[in-house]
């Protein structure tokens, strides 16, 4: 997706040990044009599939994650790390966290994922891809079907679409970066 | 706002102690069509003041306030309780946590809230408005000129107005109720 390359050109910043901070357009700050532009991509590559709700985790992933669900006109779902008290017995997955280090618990109430869903989980990273491990391991608690895995941004050298093999399913990333170099990000074909 | 109203007396929840459940379409869930209406109808109101940055505190206010920044296309900034190790020394302000329980701290990075700027503040709900007043002291950290704060939902009963007084901007609410009885939802004029 140029518009999205072109940002992380122009905004990205490297902070060492591949960590890219993009705090000024998806994770701290958000750009509404592009992130409407993110969700018409999404609904533009998964609406074949029929989803009939999209799937997240708070935090990072609520923005494109809603903006995918508002161009599809499907609910979103965003799986909590903390249990409100309005909060049903949920399905349950473990991932480790990014901002607080250490395992959080991913929660959706039973109410909001059922078995005759069709699931579209998107995030805005696909680094690790253990929260996206953990969301999918939701869908498949709940039996509903997962048909489809979209990211923001792909960290190619953490090698996380690995991990993603066996659940079988379409992984797509909007943009997709091969490797960081000392000052230069350099983006896969 | 008609449509907010008939979906809270649809799929609102009752929970008692004045505790209303709206996982449906707002805190769990997300209703995409509603959220955009929202955003609408924030933008309808606010554009007037010419806001230059929107924003909201993680993790439930940021739906509203992504959808209203879409409208007005100006960006959304949400204030992070977990400092990530991509951010920069933060402004900060504390306030209570409806999840954790305890006290969370709210915090922005300056580089995305400058004194130049004019800030719409926009949150799911109106309650104690104590979330709402650590926001506006981020505000007034930064130099920014506050200049309107939106909820989708106002509980009139919890008072939180009363403790906006003195911050002297307009207080919109898409859906005000007065009282929360047995079974029933009362909305306030």
């Amino acid at each position: 997706m140029q518009i999205l390359i072109e940002k992380i050109k122009k905004e990205g910043q490297i902070l060492g040990n591949g960590i890219l901070k993009v705090d000024s357009f998806m994770n701290h700050q958000i750009d509404p044009v592009l992130m409407h532009e993110v969700g018409l991509e999404f609904a533009r590559v998964f609406a074949q599939y029929a989803p009939t709700r999209v799937l997240t985790a708070e935090t990072s992933g609520i923005a494109p994650a809603l903006s995918t669900a508002m161009a599809l006109k499907v609910p979103l779902v965003f799986a909590r790390k903390n249990r409100p008290v309005t909060m049903s017995e949920p399905f349950e997955a473990k991932a480790p966290s990014h901002t607080k280090g250490g395992i959080v618990s991913l929660m959706v109430s039973p109410e909001y994922l059922v078995s005759s869903d069709r699931i579209l989980i998107v995030d805005d990273f696909l680094a690790s891809a253990q929260t996206l491990v953990a969301l999918a391991k939701l869908v498949e608690q709940s039996g509903a079907t997962l048909i489809g895995i979209g990211t923001v941004i792909e960290k190619v050298y953490s090698n996380g679409r690995a991990l993603l093999k066996d659940i079988n399913v379409p992984v797509v990333s909007l943009a997709r970066i091969k490797s960081i170099e000392s000052d230069q990000i350099v983006f896969a074909e």
